[in-house]
C-alpha cells in the first residue's frame, strides 16, 4: 500500500515545539504516511491568509491527500471541528472559515462535525487542539478510517465575510485575503464572480484611498514599469498589482480592507 | 521494517547548508528513516531553550525514536559525545545538558560515551560534529547497531543549574528555562518538585524585581484579562503567565533569571 | 525500490504557498521519493549564495540523488532549462550559473537543455517554472525516465563571473560568494586555484577598502581572539575570517566584492 500524505498548515511558526508535537502524534498512530508542510509561517490568527494559503497550495497534491489546517483564535470555545470531504480529498481543521475556499475549488461531498472520541486524544488539552484533536483524526483517516464515523453530517459552516462576494447593480463589493511579499493585493473575487457580473478587459476598482481604472493583463510585463494592473493569478482571484513595485505599499491597503470593482 | 523516526533539533536555522549536510549524511548511511525536524531554530548557543524544547516535542513519538540535538557551544573541545537510552528511545547530542530534561521525562536506562570510530564519517571536522558524529551514530544506530558498540558506558553527565531545583526549608530556588513568544515565563520546577515542597493552591514567586502572591490555575481563562497566574503547562513545569498578557515583559524576566517559589 | 531522494534549495521562503506546490507536483507524479529541503532561505534573486549553499549541501547525499535548484531572477525570458548528470548524480535548474560550483564539485558528464514537453505540466505558468517546469522533471527522472529525453545534449552553459576565477601573473582576481551568519568572507577560490598559483602559508589579499597579510590556518582558534586568518573552509574554498569575530563586518564586504589574493 503506498504511503499517504497528510499536509500540515497552521500559525504556530517553527521555533517552538508544537509542529512536532503534531507529527509525533501523527506517526504514533500511523507509521505509513509521508507528512509535508505547506506553511506554519501564517500570520497569528489570520484565518484569511491561512485559508488562501491553503487553497492554493493544495491544488495539485495527489487524489486522496489529508490536509490538516489549524489557525484557531477560538480554540476551546464551543466552535466546532470539522472534516470535509471533496471531490479530490480531506480537510480537517476548525469551523472557523479557514477550510472554505480550498474545499470550495474542489467542489466538497459531505462535512462531518468530528465528536468521536476514538479518532483522538484520549486527554484533550483546551488549547491545542491542533495536536489533540486535528493531528490524532488524520492519522486515523489516514490508517482507512470511516468519514462517516468522525461524527455526525452537516450542512451548514461558518462563513467569515472574507469567503464571499457581494453583487450589488455589477458592483462587486468584496474583501483583500493577502498582500504578499512582492506587495500584490489579492483578493477574494473569483473569475467566475468577474464574469457573472460581465467584467472584463478593464474594470474600475475602488479601495478606501484610491480609485482605479485598470486594464486586465496576462502577466505583470503586459504593463509598464511602475503601473498598475489587474489580472487573475495562478490561484484564480483577482489581483491588483504594480509591474515591478509594491501595490499594497502605494494603495495603503491591508489584509480585511474593502474593494469593489465595477465594469469600466 | 517499518522506518525508523530520526528528529533533529538544532540551532543552526534554515537558510544555510548544515541542516541538509546532517540529513544527506543521514540518508547516505541508511535509507530506511523519516527524518524529522523538531526545531533549528534554537537560539544560538542557548542549551536551556534546546533543552525544553526537546523535552516538550518528545513526548509524544512512537517508541524507539531516535532523537539528535545539537546546541553546542563546547564543539571540538574535551566535551563528551553521548547516546543515552532511555524507556522509550534514544538521544544523541552533546555532554552539556542539552539531552537532560528530555531523558528525564522517560526514564534513563543507560549512558553511553561515543567514542566507538565506525559509527562516525571518517574525518570529523572540529567545527562540525552534527554532521560528522551525531548524525552517522544516529544513521548507524536506526539500521540495528547495537547501542552498547557506541562505547563505554557511563553513569555521571554535566548538569547545568539550569536541570537543577534546589529546596531549602520549603523554598524551591530554580531558574527560568523559556520565555515563549505569548510571554510565559516557563521555569524548571516539575509538579512533583512542588509537591515535595507542599505547595499547592497558591504561591509566592520571587523575580530580581518583583514578588508576587500566585493562584494555581488550570487555564489562562481562569483569572481576569493581564491577572498573572501560575499554572502547571501541558509540558510538566510550572509557568508564570498574564491572561492576554506578556509576563516575560511585564516582569522584565529573561531566560536563566533565578526564581524562588514558596508556600503562601 | 528505495524511495529515490529529490531536494529543493530556493529562494521562495516558507511562509507561502510555493515550496509546498513544488512537492505537491512531484508527489502527484511519483509517490516513491523522498523530498529533501536544503534551504529556501537564499536571498531573493541571490544566484552566488544559491550556488554556494547548493555546493556545500549536496556534497554528502547518496548517489543518484536529484537536486532541483531555483533562484531565477529571468524566468519567463529566453534563458534554457538544464538537466545536468554529474558522476553522483542530477542537477535541474536555471541556465543562470545556480548549478556551476555543485556540478563542478562532483564532475560533470552530461548537459541537457530541458525541452521535452512530455516531462513538464501540460500548462506552463510564465513566472513559475520551479512547479511547472523544474518539479515535474524531477519526478519524472526519479520514476526512471532517460535523461537523454529530456531534450538536446549542449556543451555551454551560462557562467557569471563569480563562476570563475582570474590568474594574472600569480595574482589570483575574484569575487566574494558569500558572507555567512558568523561574518565569514567565503570567495570562489578554490584550493586548486591556489596551488595553481602557488599560495601557500602566508598571503596577500585585497578588498576594496583593506590590504591584509594572512597566515594559512586549519582553524579558528590558530589565530588569537579578533585576529584575522585565512582558511579552506570544509566546503573546498577560500575563507577570510576573525577568530571569534566578524569579518565581513570588520573589512566592509558584501557579496560579489572584488577580491585579488597572491602569495606573500
Amino acid at each position: 500500500m503506498p504511503r499517504q500524505i497528510i499536509t500540515l498548515t497552521t500559525d504556530f511558526g517553527l521555533k517552538d515545539h508544537y509542529v512536532a508535537e503534531m507529527k509525533a502524534v501523527i506517526l504514533g498512530i500511523n507509521r505509513n504516511v509521508d507528512i509535508i508542510d505547506i506553511s506554519h509561517g501564517i500570520e497569528k490568527f489570520d484565518i484569511r491568509m491561512g485559508a488562501y494559503i491553503l487553497a492554493c497550495a493544495t491544488r495539485f497534491f495527489p487524489k486522496d491527500t489529508i490536509h490538516v489546517a489549524v489557525v484557531d483564535p477560538k480554540v476551546g470555545t464551543e466552535r466546532r471541528s470539522l472534516l470535509i470531504q471533496t471531490k479530490r480529498g480531506f480537510f480537517i481543521g476548525p469551523d472557523n472559515g479557514l477550510l472554505i475556499l480550498a474545499t470550495r475549488n474542489q467542489g466538497k461531498k459531505h462535512i462531518y462535525e468530528m465528536k468521536n472520541e476514538n479518532v483522538v486524544l484520549p486527554k484533550i488539552c483546551d488549547t491545542f487542539h491542533g495536536r489533540d484533536i486535528f493531528a490524532p483524526a488524520a492519522a486515523h483517516l489516514a490508517k482507512g478510517a470511516n468519514p462517516k464515523e468522525f461524527g455526525p453530517e452537516i450542512f451548514n459552516v461558518v462563513e467569515p465575510s472574507f469567503t464571499k462576494t457581494c453583487k450589488k447593480n455589477s458592483v462587486l463589493i468584496s474583501e483583500v485575503l493577502h498582500t504578499d511579499v512582492f506587495g500584490n493585493i489579492i483578493t477574494n473575487i473569483s473569475e467566475k464572480a468577474l464574469k457573472s457580473a460581465n467584467i472584463a478587459g478593464y474594470c474600475s476598482v475602488n479601495f478606501k484611498d484610491a480609485e482605479l481604472k485598470l486594464k486586465f493583463c496576462k502577466t505583470y510585463a503586459n504593463v509598464g514599469r511602475m503601473k498598475t494592473l489587474a489580472l487573475i493569478g495562478s490561484h484564480g482571484f483577482l489581483e491588483i498589482s504594480i509591474n515591478q513595485g509594491d501595490a499594497a505599499e502605494t494603495y495603503n491597503v491591508k489584509n480585511g480592507d474593502r474593494i469593489t470593482v465595477r465594469s469600466n
